[in-house]
């Protein structure tokens, strides 16, 4: 019952705090015979590398990660694969000061509040760096998905502070360095700097959508598709909400509006997806769509009242690098969790209704 | 890898169908020598119980459950518990007419393209229903809570449909139907009489608090107390939007006005709660602030376009007996799911660092 | 992390006391299109029922099994199986005498002191009653490797005390109540006769075989298909000890002589069959073989010294009925463990390895 | 339900192959809080080395393992312990030749069964080199026990080949490479030598006693202590049978013999241990005490029949370095095993009962 690891068939056990001498995982359950190497991994770490602009931390990682074990002559061979990724730049001193107050908003006091005792490096286990082991599987997810049902996922942010981004379309997400679907990011770019400027951080709202998802993924009760994916999104730092289809706006729908209605033809096909994908906690076939809110960054310059482990009051001001805005970088990670639970739960479905003729259709 | 099973060390495994003989399910991991009868269950099962009002569904349930394992003379004997609820209103045919069509938005077409195969008998396994051995499940979970650590839960709706409740006090939700927080509910009723007779449904919004929870609560990564909240109730019929704290809120926040400030005294007090009560997904000793979107009920009166199993064309009318609007008997399956979530936690937490000195603070 | 529950995928979850009201297992994880009724568990546990002969216990339970929930029309549909069995014949008092003190040999003493307390009416949660709900799971299981693979299980018993019984053939077994593949078992008659009069209990070593197994059954590490089958069987009431293939004998063997050589053929035939089945934890195609060793019944007739749970001295004579062999009524019980984990990893192989194009060659 | 995980609570996940960059481990759910370093784990090590006597494989690792993370200053954090150890001496060249047949009772045939491809250096992942990781998680379970219950455990070799070597005390067992509890150990020296002339392979049986065990470990069904510790020593390379206490001796004994008989006394203590410290799946405060059987090494340099991929008929004869007994090298492994399972039981014991105000007379 391992509570670092994610995903009970496709298992990801995830290792590392941020200034130690590594962090990474195990997967445990990768299918064999996938062509599999560095390079499929590389690019997705790359995207939520730090340093890449002024907009987010400028903690210079290479991020290079080696392939340890469960691959042989670039092929998976069904046994487990560890991914390894290097810690080089640790400023220890940067977060000596901190490591005896607790800053608000921070794991750093109910890490001590329950082992009564952290790692204060760099956030240590809490620090964001913690998600690059879980990018570099959900691109192993992904690369399977892709080949046995041609799954792919996007994701980009919608809203970053109380800036509503809107989507123009896919294609602009990756080049600018918000993963903002749209062709001009300067509001953005005002609106960071000027919270740079203030010392201050800010949150974020971000899409993801899955497409070409076979249909029976998910089990009936507690184990659904959508828990699985509130799980995985709402265990990623600083998330604080998880909406699948039309979220919380299906409060105020009628139930005649909202019911995707099936449309006749060889595979079934609705004329809208309120739903976002998941009926029942189960895929219908359609996209997943999900949405999630992440709260502004906890380390800010700004000074702060608080208290140090004696319970006694401090002003806490944290120095070091920090995302002013963690969601910037949270794109691709919220797709790679996403890619987790799909994969998890394509080889769970297999495990069950695999021999099933009507399967047939589902790929 | 249970799909069924809700929960790691606190496990509670579900079974049954809506108009199967019986539903139930079997809670393994109870700690010993604790006083457990039925009367410690029934309430909470009357309080989700069908036919209480004019407003839910008008299928008559005495959904009265029995203890057929674990408990001897009384108490607890730490073996598993089985809980037993025998299903004795079963109209199978109100549903014979749409067993081989798919109401859109509604769960019986995943299960057809899961399975092969469905019990469209007052939607099988699908049916809300199954969320009657969860209530059970979670009273036993409350009971331990509540002696071990005084901790409380309470749940109210918040909207329903386009109507903003408000909140007046706790007081208020045992008062009316809706669990609503209000003295005059009046403009709920209203709503709900003009909306069965427009023969639609809608949706709601929940909160569920949880006072007095030991802080140091929760695992570093993936199995987040906030995780496993948001895996629980978005695994609860028609939920499609799980919030912690402020939830998505958060997204317009500021870093120095979201992160609440820790205060000297005793045991750690918070100047604010936007956290809701968990930070880097462990407990912080704060209130757990849930919030939770329900959709409209998928089963209506009014006709809608849909197809059969054989990909025709149909126009659906679902007869029978349903809730206007699922949401309004939920608030006591939510306060279930979280007492679930905390309970487990609670046990994995003592496993981990049961011995340790400090843990003495937390109780 | 259920403790009461057996498999991962195909996970068989265990309830009950031997004089609470009712046992029973809930089976989740079952493929769904499975034709299934109680015609299909009654037999396996009419097998291990007790009062069939005068060798056994006299306690008389008719042990029918209800099927609560997971069928429709005949069929399993995917959801969880609830099979039920009533207790009927309830002696409480037999038991009344020995509430306060502890059986050498019985696990009275270990509950008491894991759980503080215990539920003394027929050894409640010890007794071997429960092994009946593990039967009626094996069947299930049974069916469908039977219809999937072709799958058999034989067992039988081969030594009863210090008698060594042989092997005639596995026609014999079904023909005389000590499931002994021999023509003649007046022997065994007179050793029991003798032993029952005696007022003692005597020990028994078991066999089981598979045949038909996939190959390729089975993880690398832990998990092993050999590790497995270890895990259940020793799990079994009163079992000290299991050898799969040459067991203990590979001691003294030579490697020239262990190994299997593989024969040329169309699928992998091999001139042995010392490995019993499984090569590195995962089977080869070949039969599976097993040995159990049970330990004498430790409810006896003859008085012992002992204490209470005051550790007062204190002289222990177990009334009631008990099987004055433990191993008589095993067999089926063997036989159902071996194929819950045979079934539970083809489930995980077909999970991870159920796409590949080799596996074809498997069934 | 990563298969390459042992233990539930405490849990180990292990990756690599013989011949990768790297082997290692990943140890889950260890309590914060206890002074850890590499100093804690390589004599363990050191004591499975090869290359450490002319009896065992000449491979020669240094097998230094490295803390990559969940250790702060020193301690233990409580978050994941991953241990890493690099692979130093791999000849691949020695493997070629056998890559395209089949070792009998070698794992290769039926990894290649199951994957449809196999890493053949080296065994690749069936290689008893991977039990390296499970010694190094083992010692951190072991001094956690010492510290908490003052648990040791001792192991020891019985009979290797067809020599019953006899037991003259523990303390001899660490003056001899066989790991042999007597002075004299010229006989076995004598056979091993004749035996590696033979150019053959022998198997071996150990004891393993565990000391100072808690009463009350282990759950009533299914995961009983006995059956977690069958399951971890049977998924040890080459074990064909384990017993507990008596073991199959039991099969002959008499109920009124073999009961261990409660003494009165202030912790209870028993006039005998046949049970070998289980009863009804759970520890009742003796020694715990486990025998294993391990069959021959299955790579001989004899030349043996045997198939390729092809099925075609071929020679084997397996060049390279291979211990002539497995067992030699096991007892450090078969004790890390040991512990492993009585770590997980004492940390899921401490989750359900571990608040119970009669645990206090546990350790």
């Amino acid at each position: 019952m391992s509570g670092n690891t994610l995903g009970k068939f496709f298992a990801v056990t995830n290792f590392g705090e941020s200034h130690g001498p590594a962090i990474g995982c195990v997967i445990d359950g990768c299918p064999p015979g996938m062509a599999l190497s560095e390079a499929d991994i590389q690019p997705d770490l790359e995207r939520r590398r730090p340093g890449t602009s002024s907009f987010v931390t400028q903690r210079a990682e290479a991020d290079l990660v080696e392939i340890l074990s469960g691959v042989y002559q670039g092929t998976t061979t069904g046994t487990p694969i560890c991914l390894l990724i290097r810690n080089t730049d640790q400023r220890s001193k940067d977060y000596s000061d901190i490591a005896q107050s607790f800053r608000p908003g921070h794991a750093d006091y109910t890490y001590w509040r329950k082992y009564g005792l952290r790692d204060p490096r760099g956030g240590g286990r809490s620090s964001a760096r913690l998600t690059a082991p879980t990018v570099a599987a959900g691109a192993v997810a992904k690369k399977w998905l892709r080949e046995q049902f041609g799954t792919t996922l996007r994701g980009c942010m919608t809203h970053i502070g109380d800036i509503a981004i809107g989507f123009e379309g896919w294609e602009h997400v990756c080049r600018n360095p918000f993963f903002a679907p749209v062709a001009d990011v300067s509001a953005i770019e005002d609106h960071m700097h000027a919270l740079r400027k203030s010392g201050d951080s800010c949150g974020a709202r971000l899409r993801v959508s899955v497409q070409r998802v076979p249909a029976g993924l998910g089990e009936p009760l507690y184990d659904r598709l959508d828990a699985d994916i509130a799980h995985a999104l709402m265990g990623l730092n600083a998330v604080k909400g998880v909406e699948i289809g039309d979220g919380f706006a299906s409060v105020a729908h009628k139930g005649s509006m909202h019911g995707d209605a099936l449309l006749p033809g060889g595979s079934a096909r609705f004329a809208s997806n309120h739903d976002g994908g998941v009926l029942g906690g189960i895929s219908n076939g359609q996209d997943l769509e999900v949405a999630i809110a992440l709260k502004p960054t906890s380390s800010i310059l700004l000074p702060r009242p608080s208290i140090n482990t004696a319970g006694q009051p401090v002003e806490v001001i944290t120095k070091g690098r920090h995302d002013p805005c963690v969601g910037i970088r949270a794109t691709p990670i919220a797709e790679a969790l996403l890619a987790l639970v799909v994969m998890d739960h394509a080889l769970r479905d297999r495990a069950q209704c695999g021999s099933a003729p009507w399967r047939a259709q589902n790929v």
